[in-house]
């Protein structure tokens, strides 16, 4: 297929559109609801059957990929080769990409998006729907891929990284839909003029993309942070250029040449979607980021540069999800062991290395009342590091659980985190029995005190990866006053409060509504903070400094389209 | 009433929903049917009963308020007063306004949010729709202010500056709403773990504003262009600071006082929407749109002031109206005298004097085909100026359609356009009977030739007023290039287009699909290009330099507000 061309569609819309009309359907009625639903199985051995890749397919359609080129049948502008890779598990992966010259591929990536607008929101919705079925299939494929850069256990990257990311991008795809289609594609107008005859006017109403909408990937959650925005300007109109983080190539590049290839099956052009992959150290994200033809950007990573996002590609629309300080204020519980297991899983997953762990757990300097009685500040602060004790004892379930250290920044970190104040509970190296290459780490806990001023400088830092402070306060309204200014200067994506007393539990719940953060209250179950179900879960509220939009709702889509009416006399 | 309190309520949320749940469920209906439909008579005769002001009890309230101390009972932050506005009818207006200290005003104005959030959407809404009610009972005496502060005719003021913009402010009352209540209240999540009990958690969704809303106010259309981005923000829970032109003062002011009259009488702190009259020269807009605490701006000026603002009050979400160059192409049609009718009334409604009227009328220098034979270049401008003089021949009517020259230097565009190029229409004088000092000018049309630089450089300038350039071009082929490129390097609000051929047609829609500029097309009848309607026509696209965002659609609501989420065990 040459470049910027269409070939005659394998599978036409409305094939399409029968085999997905009811997914879609249902992903509008519980983006509407709020209830639970994905149509992406979360257990591994779901997989295997009905076209789909089974546990040993996938592992084998990875090891493929190792040592080989990626190749991008079509993709234009192609000047070389790059690979920039390496497993946080310590193999090799010697993938090469292709790199490719911006000034050729994006002019290209424009020419389908006429047929593409024509196409009109539902066809673009099974289109991307088919896409997310294809990811789906190789979901054994994609966890080996997202553990492979992210450093995350095999079940988390399958989960995380395959179906809940396949969940975020049908979230995407229903709101896109949705706002698209609360305008009608045409109407009449008739408006009386008493006895004279009314004015009357036919009306249509075209959604039309903004451009190329630019995804700057992350090397931690490549397409669980990236399938929103992804989805929902390719849903929109728009070409997608895809710019992965240089350590987590594999997991978008496959994303994109299994979308290239729906494309150019359903008779629309590949060059829609796209790869570019950088160079080390060639600082492509911001020169994409300030191209006249960019016109969205979606960027998940660090603050610095989200900043400079939101400050200088002021030609784009940019949604950014930055860094922020994660809460908990503990107030008192009527299940201590319950919220010690919880609080110590939230800090074991994936080491810490979530944008939605919690760092700073507010202990009241007196104590707590729990279901087991009173319970001092040491106490607490002495039984939850018990707890992470306890949950990462046996190596197997510590290594299930905690994935790899993703680089020797926050392995630095971890070995620094002592000199921070007290050490509750010490970090210690977990050998990894497949890959004794891996860094495996398990969390640390630091004992501060909220007036400190060295600790402060501590506590209102992020601190990314598996390093906690238990911080004594001087009564629970303290900790909500330090929550307060924690989210209005530092950000959070998420906050987490343990309390029996209606008065502590209304004081953090306004203050979360106040400071615009994302509440769990009481969490003891099976249900974590760091955790967030597309459909159901915002992530992120967008209304602090952690992140400027929330995945996913209609602020999320709106903007990435404009609506052109042309009227004409009836 | 001392600011910041809420005194108990003399209207009920219950009794203000009863009143307004019909409207606002009509509302709703059309945004998304897109019809004709107006809650708000454009009659004159249609007030004057029900407890609406009639024509002379508009007039003499207008009256009182000349030479007056415009009082904002309990608004903070006063430390004198100031008075900017001279009537472009050259009466003395003499009304003074509280000016204020910003720095205790913005505090005050966030201390009425918790209560406006918890209220919820419905009851935001009606209490939105009672402020438009009042509003609308003196449309009349809003007629006057706006007439002597924007020099609107006076049936224009009290369509276009009363009712039509009563349907702008209700229109982004319904798509606020819609857009909040799009995630429910409340949600019951469960999740299936096989034999296991399902994971339960109970959720909440509050939507809660961005913080303080900015409106900086323009000259021409302080109402119709202020009303969208105001109601919008308050009824997503925003505290609205009002900053109006200097010279267009008193229908903000109006507003804002009957707003606070309506927060206070149905409970709410009144210092949810205040005045910020400014003194003159001083500056303020860029002032507060820098100030932290400014969330939100909504603006409609200048390109320079509204490209400033993009560019550097990002710590705001940033709406703006700028300026554009709006085009013409005539290649045929089947209705000559109606198309020469139709645009002649375009160009002369209020002098050329809004961001709609057409600029540049790109005609084949070989001439048109129309159902009176084919018309040279020459007789196409010839016969559109004989329209324009045909339709303003009486004094009477002229005055009736044009209105007043808003300021100085339109009346200098006016006059330096005859050495633009040959003068095809020469711009007249015209006295009005009952304001001897008013400037009433009408329009000039000037003839270029489409490839001479010097034309170049006048047609692809926007020159704002009663100027329009014939613009000779070689094809409509290369119209529709010319087309293009102003859209992409000036913005346009509005493009129309003349032709009989289906393949001109289809390039014209083409070029405004992928140039996101809205079109009209063939109007030979009553409706004219520069009008919009509320609930049917969007104004401007937000997708080319003209402005960054639409009258109405989701994408000028959804960011206005933060959807918070706070889960529970169920």
């Amino acid at each position: 297929m040459t470049a910027g061309t269409a070939g005659s569609p394998e599978v036409g819309p409305v094939q399409l559109l029968e085999k997905h009309r009811a997914t879609l359907d249902q992903a509008l009625e519980t983006i509407r609801s709020r209830a639970y639903w994905s149509p992406h199985p979360e257990h591994p051995k779901a997989y295997g059957e009905g076209g789909t890749l089974s546990a040993e397919e996938g592992r084998a359609a990875f090891e493929e990929l190792r040592g080989s080129r990626f190749e991008l049948p079509g993709q234009p502008g192609g000047d070389g080769w790059t690979a920039t890779e390496s497993s946080p598990y310590g193999i090799a992966l010697d993938i090469e990409y292709p790199h490719v010259d911006v000034g050729t591929l994006l002019p290209a990536m424009r020419l389908g998006m006429p047929a593409w607008r024509e196409a009109g929101p539902e066809v673009r919705a099974a289109v991307c729907l088919e896409i997310l079925a294809r990811i789906n299939a190789r979901t054994h494929e994609f966890a080996h891929a997202v553990m492979h850069t992210s450093g995350q256990a095999f079940l988390m990257s399958l989960q995380a990284g395959g179906s809940h990311a396949q969940d975020r991008g049908m979230e995407a795809v229903a709101y896109a839909y949705a706002e698209q289609t609360s305008t009608p594609r045409t109407a009449e107008w008739s408006k009386p003029q008493g006895k004279r005859e009314p004015l009357e006017l036919s009306k249509s109403f075209t959604a039309v993309g903004r451009g190329v909408s630019l995804l700057i990937g992350c090397n931690t959650f490549p397409t669980w942070n990236g399938y929103s925005g992804l989805f929902a300007s390719l849903a929109t109109g728009n070409p997608v250029l895809v710019k992965p983080h240089p350590r987590a190539v594999l997991p978008l590049a496959l994303t994109v040449r299994i979308a290239r290839e729906v494309l150019s099956a359903t008779g629309f052009d590949p060059n829609l979607i796209a790869l570019a992959a950088e160079r080390e150290g060639e600082g492509l994200a911001k020169e994409l980021a300030l191209h006249p033809q960019v016109r969205v950007i979606d960027y998940t990573g660090s603050t610095a540069f989200g900043d400079w996002l939101e400050a200088h590609a002021t030609q784009a629309l940019v949604h950014t999800e930055k860094a922020g300080v994660n809460t908990v204020v503990v107030d008192s519980t009527d299940d201590y062991q319950g919220m010690l297991a919880n609080l110590a899983f939230s800090l074991s997953l994936y080491s810490g290395q979530m944008c939605t762990t919690p760092q700073n757990l507010l202990v009241p300097r007196d104590g707590i009342d729990t279901d087991e009685g009173a319970k001092s500040f040491d106490q607490v602060v002495t039984d939850l590091a018990g707890a992470v004790d306890k949950l990462l004892g046996d190596d197997a379930r510590a290594n299930a659980l905690l994935g790899a250290i993703v680089n020797a920044q926050v392995g630095e970190r971890i070995d620094a985190a002592g000199s921070l104040g007290e050490v509750a509970l010490a970090s210690r190296a977990v050998t990894h029995p497949e890959f004794p290459d891996a860094t495996v780490r398990t969390p640390v806990i630091v004992k501060l005190e909220a007036t400190k001023p060295e600790a402060e400088a501590a506590y209102l830092s992020e601190c990314f990866g598996p390093v906690s402070f238990a911080v004594a306060v001087d009564s629970t309204p303290e900790a909500v006053r330090l929550l307060r200014r924690t989210v209005r200067e530092k950000g959070a994506m998420t906050v987490a409060g343990y309390t029996t007393s209606p008065e502590m539990e209304q004081l953090i719940e306004d203050a979360c509504l106040e400071e615009c953060a994302q509440l769990s209250l009481n969490l003891t179950g099976g249900v974590y903070v760091n955790q967030t179900a597309a459909f159901s879960d915002f992530h992120g509220s967008g209304g602090n400094p952690a992140a400027n939009s929330a995945l996913c709702d209609g602020a999320f889509v709106a903007g990435r389209f404009r609506m052109v009416e042309v009227r004409r006399p009836a």
